[in-house]
């Protein structure tokens, strides 16, 4: 039997996803239990199962160190580690158009930092703009249930001024300024497409 | 130190990629040390570095059981196994376009057995095929070092003749006849997105 850093048992009979892990250490969600990554993975269900959009999380990158192979059963991962994702986690197809987006939370109330995100990461949002994709972060201020959508273009902005010695955050004001606000709804949770036919001239 | 079933010695201190371990496991690629994988990462490296594609291949989905955290150090997984993928591996954007693919190949020297794609698979590829992206599937057929790309649109009418009691596999000619050879280069070793260009006007 293993414990948790907190204390708390972990069942090791139970298989248990990598959002599911992330779930039970992630303490800054509120009572919902439910992280912004189940919104958004429950939101991409409902588009899929309607043929409104293609839309898939990436799985979580992980370095294998040694791998068992039993005789007539399944491959054992014996040793791995967590990898940092050279790309975004989301992507996939709406309306023909390529959708490439990063979900990110804070408990800063009041400004975005920017360490949330890295250098590879706002590359590749460059790369993907630069094929005509569409690009953008979902922002989730975790003590309001606020969540905003803010295109790559104005996240790099925003990566520029920090780059040239400015704040390493942004606040809260520039966001809803820049971006737009989703509404936290029930199907689908975070109706970040909605956002998109309008700011992209989709919805006909 | 621990062994491979197949005798050689496993170094546990470094660390390997998740496609090194297959392609430790992997006897049917000749004697090129490369797999379909590496080719195609390779070239979709290529395709990035020269700003001409974004296209990546999705991490390999884990199922994770155990996961230690240690004090001060990374968390190390320590029981985990392979999981099936609900979609194909690779996708991205050219053009402006969404590109979604899957990459197998075969020892058969004269048909591809359909067994190599799951139902999963089947209904992303129309999935996306209905969300007006672009899919296709890269087959090679190890034995004489031919690659081709068929689209997804034909692999379903084969998927279909196969459920409706049909062969369960595809004979090389049909491939040859209803796909287009790759000619596998050196720069991109795979240039799967010249036949694309050739498929849906995209060369301007």
């Amino acid at each position: 039997m293993v414990n948790y850093p907190n204390g708390r048992k972990f069942i090791a009979e139970k298989a248990v996803s990598v959002s599911a892990v992330k779930r039970k250490t992630n303490e800054s969600y509120g009572n919902r239990g439910m992280t912004l990554e189940d919104d958004l993975n429950d939101s991409n269900l409902y588009y899929l199962s309607r043929g409104i959009a293609v839309i898939h999380k990436k799985p979580t990158p992980i370095q294998i160190v040694q791998v068992d192979y039993p005789k007539r059963s399944a491959a054992v991962i014996k040793e791995a580690y967590f990898k940092q994702a050279s790309t975004t986690d989301y992507n996939g197809v709406y309306k023909g158009k390529y959708i490439d987006f990063e979900a990110k939370e804070t408990r800063n109330p009041s400004s975005f930092p920017l360490k949330n995100f890295h250098e590879h990461q706002i590359r590749h949002m460059e790369a993907v703009l630069g094929q005509g994709g569409i690009s953008f972060v979902i922002l989730r201020f975790a003590s309001t249930d606020e969540v905003f959508l803010l295109e790559a273009a104005r996240l790099l902005d925003y990566w520029v001024r920090m780059e040239q010695g400015g704040r390493k955050s942004i606040r809260k004001e520039e966001i809803a300024g820049a971006g737009r606000q989703i509404q936290v709804g029930f199907q689908p949770r975070i109706d970040y497409l909605k956002i998109l036919d309008d700011l992209y001239n989709l919805s006909s």
